[in-house]
């Protein structure tokens, strides 16, 4: 058998830690290095910032082109950044040394929405090395675009489409609390959403874009909406609390228009416990055309778990790819990898 | 704008027609054939026996080479049966003539599980020819093995699956009715599995095989049971009367085993009227895993009305796909085709 895939994960924060730790897991598959943004981290032993109980031997480094060159990585998984913007510097240097990559950024899930000048070098310089680039994660790039897709699949003509995704925010960080608005008065969450620190779900515009292009849609615009929403009870999770009058969390909506008429809706309440106030977690797809289809979960899908396996089953896809940026829609579907990866692999790994 | 996708469909039954009527309403597509096994279908216009209320100016074939030849189809759509061994020789004439195929025969959705010989026989013929074979419908090809599998590329593991289609057999034919044991008594539903006339479902090993062949999973074997559903009503539609202690329909499921356990269980439960004993038809899925995933949708996402999209949505995916056979699992997701089809082929085309 060849020599395992070798993967370079970036970001060692909730997100990298658990794609690396499943990667461990991984028959085929080499974790060889981590690169963490936060100098502080930088020689600290992996098998410490993954809560494993021993070292792995492999040294934490801040020097991303010093670390591809030491590890050789045929593809390097990113959960470091939200936006294209953020995320350009690193895939560019990934890609100039020859190797692929898979972002958890949103806004890479489909790059020209948010960017086209960046997306379009991003892809030229990822067909000058040979590499691929795919954005994804479980929204964007999957519940609220990929699974729609797929459903549409088996339409003959589609007339509308409206998704939802009612999650629970109570698991989260600092961080996520404080983009959704989570504890503050109606009016700071207004003036939150004016001054851009209230921010919703970063993915509606990529999501709504993925989705136009599968179909052959052109869309002229998007209208998004972000609502604060007041709790009537007293919520409290070990990092917030929330009093009645006060904000549990962010619905947020878009609304994709195509020849003057509402065809893509998408809606994304995110809060704290839910279930206070008798909402019910879920996905949920309905798409009114040639013939009708609904289907729907309910807990929803997983974000954080969903996404790290996500991330890692759709590697070899990656490494398959024809060089360039691709998105979820242009790939064969995602797969659980249950065997060894390299069964998978008939393309692009380091000689 | 190149020329327009060029596409000749074999089968003018139930399926057949509705493809090629599909087919006439596509931007970038031209129906430039339709072949019949019947022979007194032969030289009649197309459009009469699409239940049109003009002529086509297509007169129907029942010489596949002659058609072939004189219609150069970029792709051809087969609709006229069941199993691999029936649809080898069709496949084969289209093949030489360097013509990519989409097939309906269900054994066609993951070939090799019926007859490896003859899969890799067409395997290779197809490579020969520059074409390639893809084999699709509802089900198989969409909802117990793709949706499946889609829904698997969420998961870091699975212990199990298990997937559900109740439908209705109201809307089918003589020759569905006779091969799903209705209006038969208990006793005759029984003789009927036994000497092959009571079929059931054709399909479960496909999609066993190819939910395992995406995971990695290699599969022990394979049970299928065929249980009379017993109605304890009286059951009506034009085409047959099922009085209460007689047979509604077949109760079919077929369980897959890896290393001596259940991982996949797939249950198709066919009959006609479900709902006046108080079932409800719909597609669920559940799969036991890291996450656990379950999704659901009622009624069923309806099996005529549905295949035909997909077959015919499928065409730029086979026309751009690596010569050989493939499988749903093999190609980037399907999507409602509703732009100019020649947009999203970039290979195969008849010069």
């Amino acid at each position: 058998m060849s020599e395992k895939i070798r993967v370079l994960v970036l970001g060692t924060g909730k997100m990298g830690s658990g794609i690396a730790r499943l990667l461990l897991q991984k028959e085929g598959i080499e974790l060889v290095a981590l690169f963490a943004r936060r100098a502080e981290r930088a020689g600290i032993d992996a098998g410490r910032v993954l809560g494993l109980d021993h070292e792995l031997g492999i040294t934490i480094s801040n020097e991303l082109s010093t670390v591809i060159a030491q590890c050789r990585p045929d593809i390097a998984i990113q959960a470091t950044c939200s936006l294209i913007e953020d995320a350009a510097a690193e895939i560019r240097t990934l890609l100039q040394h020859g190797v692929s990559v898979i972002s958890t950024a949103e806004e890479m899930a489909f790059p020209a929405a948010a960017s086209s000048v960046v997306a379009d070098e991003l892809h030229q310089l990822a067909i000058k090395h040979n590499a691929a680039v795919l954005g994804t994660g479980i929204n964007p790039g999957f519940v609220l675009d990929l699974l729609v897709i797929a459903l549409t699949g088996v339409c003959a003509d589609i007339r509308s489409i409206s998704a939802s995704r009612i999650n629970d925010l109570s698991p989260y960080g600092h961080s996520v609390l404080t983009t959704q608005g989570v504890g503050l008065s109606p009016n700071a969450f207004r003036q939150g959403v004016a001054d851009g620190s209230v921010v919703g779900h970063v993915g509606f515009v990529q999501s709504a874009h993925m989705i136009a292009a599968a179909l052959g849609w052109e869309l002229e615009r998007i209208e998004e909406k972000r609502e604060p929403i007041i709790s009537t009870v007293h919520r409290e999770t070990p990092l917030v609390t929330v009093e009645p009058g006060q904000v549990a969390g962010c619905h947020h909506t878009a609304v994709a228009y195509r020849q003057g008429r509402a065809v893509i809706t998408l809606d994304h309440p995110q809060q704290i416990q839910p279930q206070l106030e008798g909402v019910a977690t879920g996905d949920s797809i309905t798409i009114e055309g040639s013939p009708d289809i609904h289907l729907s979960g309910s807990p929803e899908i997983p974000g954080g778990e969903g996404t790290c396996a996500l991330v890692v089953n759709m590697i070899p896809r990656v490494l398959n790819a024809a060089p360039g940026l691709t998105t979820m829609a242009e790939l064969p579907v995602p797969a659980a990898m249950l065997g060894d990866a390299r069964m998978l692999v008939h393309g692009r790994l380091k000689p």
